[in-house]
């Protein structure tokens, strides 16, 4: 029996908010249950100087979390002076996640980087940023296509990711901040809505886990993220763009 | 004329939401017109170890901004490595404010740490975040009562802030970022429900004051202090709490 | 009375050594009785990247303490590899202040960066920084008058700087390290010539400050800079570069 | 056909060489093919502060690369001021890995760190580093036992760990750089010497990749791991300890 | 024939100024010719962590330039976070050369820090340096013995330095900055009053020098650091400790 | 009696293996004993900024110490972020020497990065260093010639690298580490195979040092520097590029 009463499958419910602040040129909170990730997309002429002259574009990430937004206050890492290891594969991962669904050629040379900020946090920051993240990405194409700086979308398919878990012995989907510090395995998967995956970060907090176990939590990552991108879809309606 | 046709003394409209999070001692979401901070607390048992075995409580803020709170992107302060001067200067200038309006030996050995969090800026955005931070502040003195920490609150009076400025020749309150960018002199003053002064910091940003606008900036100061201290204790309703 | 058996509104001695040091294009050893900061302004050519191309100068300032000018030995700030919240808020102090003195139209791409370094602290380190700074600056437009990179001088108006605050329930004018660490409010007001303001910056130490109290030390402060000024120009002498 | 002419599923030559350097309790240096790796392995008494008094040890990693263990001269993070993201995240995972593999409440109150440091770098340097680092763990432990601080060893099992990826659209074994700068897809997997998995990091670098293709990576990585472990228990051979 | 007319061994004028600012244990203001170090001396009970319960004190030094002291404006190490090499090669210089003077059983439980800071450059600034420290260090020990906290001297002789080099193939003591920057070899010795070495760091500029070179450097370092020895001793007059 | 039972003035075996990793353009182990450093030469097309069009090359160096090369596991400068004042000075000094023997006109527009990564210490990793620097350096200047870039060899002499110390009373060459950390003066001397110095840095541990003391220890050094270039010339082979 899970914490919150859900099926071992049941992803919580994921609420996508556009247009969430003022400025971004895409603005995006995310909410899967108790976690809001606000995920902004910022339009910048140019690339980085690894990319110039190649004409190309170049998507990246970046994430943080409010100090309070979990149980105990985490330290400020602006403060701190460094993030964390933590922080930083976090954001590679985003950002990888979101160059796999883009084609940077077509893009031109635009760079868009995302911030994802955590405002509330119960488990499963990462992927519900990367479901947010993919919205905020579609609505900053939607923004240069209207300013005439791209005529068709560089964005090759929608990605969503969820975690996934071992938790007193079952697969279980969308694991809560309860589930989360008591699983035997967590793993984040990122998929295409065709279906594909882009990443797999499986962990064995405790057990080992066996390739039944694997299978398993990957049935039901397949199943929550097919669920998350309609929600995406519904959010987009008709500025849904596609490549 | 302002650009946003308000009269010269005229705050914008001021909306304080308290409980915006979940896990904060005090979770306040104020907004002045389009500017919204979240201001947290967090009671941390102890004091810093400069306090230790005196007898004393101590209050600390940190600020920050999502790097897309702004027209354009900020560089986020974490990935740099090191906050600005401007951080500082303004999270020192909240925390001062803020412990003076606590009697810090009545708090008793407790820590309390403010956390400002700009998701939208619109101007002003110093001056909302000691607003809200003191709401946040009462509601973190009413968390160590309820818990019998506290029986009697070391809060002594209210505290909120305004920005005013010389904008086009003529003192005004409450700039907004179109006036901000554009004003001759800045000025934030902090005041007390009692209508005494914390804090004045007056800059002019290309023509020096006279002291007769000085003064017409302070009249308009007391004004909008006084409506906005106003909705702080509209927001606190039962929950306000008196020394 | 005053620890100091000053006057409510006397001001410490007050000394301005031009040329203390050799190869700066200005170097004033400013004194304020017990207080001695050594202002050194460079000239360089060329302006900071944001300023590229807009055909205006620049005007920079950084400020630091010798480890030991303080009663109690700080930690030398190259060796914590980090400038304090206290720094970064003075040494943007100074630089607001002189920018405002100066026309950076008309200094040209020029950059003058203005160093102020506390040699022994007795109260007042950054009012008496502004004070030797603007000393400093006036020699480095003398410097380039005379190498022929300027013909008239961009100084709009010389300022300068003090300290006022209420100690012991009174107004006193330039505040030493006894009353300083003991006053109820302590403000830093920098002024032109001309006798109009470039910066106020009051601070309720203990007591919040009424309106009174507030106007009392200004009074002072402006009697105060007058006199401060005198001394500026009687350093100057024939140097005096009128705009 | 791979560059290197082998086999989809061949793991290049692995070599394991014990005490390659003389101060550390455990020093191995563990080569597969052209990729060279040193792990140190470092016992301290104590343990971090976060889990004092808690009446176990724990078991920590470091990672790097020498400058010019790469094609390229990477830049020295030592002189850079700081670890780049994908050391941060490598080093996590070797730490993860290993504590997957020890019973820290028999480990008692002692700390192991281990420091992987790459020679020299040919493509697969973290999962050669995890199946030396498990090598130089042993030997860490046996030490504690020679010391008489331990009677049994608090290893569960060995693990050990293999990249697989999609090379020219075919699932191949222990990619060497020319394969993984071209590949499609990029898989980590660390496994324990019983079948199971501990850790399993996917990434589509181009194309997504299907279930059927991970099943085909995850099949060789079972059988490349299978043999790997072999080659650590040569290299252990009398000094394999059991739990 | 050198730049400033002096002969071959001819030091600059060597002023030692006590007592130069208010607060410090020691405080000593050491001119070379045009260079000026101001070096104080901070007596702090207690010992660094990695001393402590050894029933010794422990001497340690820091330097640094004021930005304009030289010719050109440097960097000012707080603001660019980090200590340059430069920097700590000096400073590990001095304190390794006044703990050679010093007995650190006797001194007690003590903490001696001197901080050197360059006023003005003009070539020797290290020499110049270690020779004002050890009069500070001196009085920093007179104040202890004053109040009691030791009763006899831990010194155990003066040390002073003096840079010397070749300079147009001849062997020149003491070189300023315009001989300094045109050198051959450079090479700064430290001597005890009792003419044995502390440290000689010599450095062929550009052309190795030979063993007879350093022969003839040396000697003329003899003579000069015995000349500036007398200075120091005149300098302490009764102050003068004997161990 | 030295704890090693070598004569006074024996150096240790010294073994230099060229090509000892696959990447860089020069890559040495060195060997003094038990000391091991790999030393690495990268060869950079274009000079840094303050060379820019000055017609000449660069060569520099980086130092690191592997953190278990040592008895004790010393922290990693990458995690600690920042390299230490003692790896500053030594790598300062290694660049140093090696620029002393290269022509740099000559060099071209070339940066040559020499990395000296200690594998394992056990004394004088510095001067061992050096050793195999020069020696890397070498095998990149032929690199240099092979491909083209340059006709002749700009480097001007061989230089090589000994410590040298008093050590109960006796000078002695080639410390190891028990020798080190008990000797009373310990000194590093450079030298060109044509006999003349570097760079000589004596520093007093304990005891002042007298002149015979610094002749002993220098007649030791050139011997045992003789000793070593006789190594790397049959290190280098037919590969020795004379100037």
């Amino acid at each position: 029996m899970r914490p919150s009463q859900r099926t071992l499958g049941q992803v919580r419910p994921v609420t996508i908010t556009r247009n969430f602040t003022a400025h971004a040129e895409g603005s995006v909170l995310v909410e899967f249950g108790g976690t809001k990730v606000l995920c902004t997309a910022t339009v910048e002429k140019g690339v980085p100087r690894f990319l110039k002259g190649k004409g190309q574009g170049w998507v990246t990430a970046e994430y943080g979390m409010l100090p309070r937004s979990t149980h105990k206050r985490m330290q400020r890492e602006a403060a701190r002076g460094q993030q964390t290891g933590r922080t930083m594969e976090i954001q590679r991962l985003i950002a990888r996640s979101l160059r796999a669904c883009i084609d940077l050629e077509s893009l031109g040379e635009h760079t868009i980087i995302i911030d994802c900020d955590v405002i509330q946090a119960d488990g499963g920051t990462r992927t519900a940023a990367i479901t947010g993240a993919c919205v905020a990405l579609a609505d900053a194409v939607e923004f240069l296509i209207r300013k005439g700086k791209l005529t068709v979308s560089p964005i090759k398919f929608m990605i969503a990711a969820v975690s996934v878990g071992i938790y007193k012995g079952e697969a279980v989907c969308d694991l809560d901040y309860a589930e989360d510090s008591d699983a035997e395995t967590d793993m984040n998967v990122v998929m295409t809505e065709t279906g594909k995956f882009i990443e797999i970060q499986g962990t064995a907090e405790g057990v080992p886990f066996s390739h039944e176990e694997m299978l398993d939590m990957l049935a039901l990552a397949k199943e929550g993220i097919e669920m998350i991108i309609i929600e995406q879809k519904k959010a987009l309606g008709d500025s849904l763009i596609k490549a």
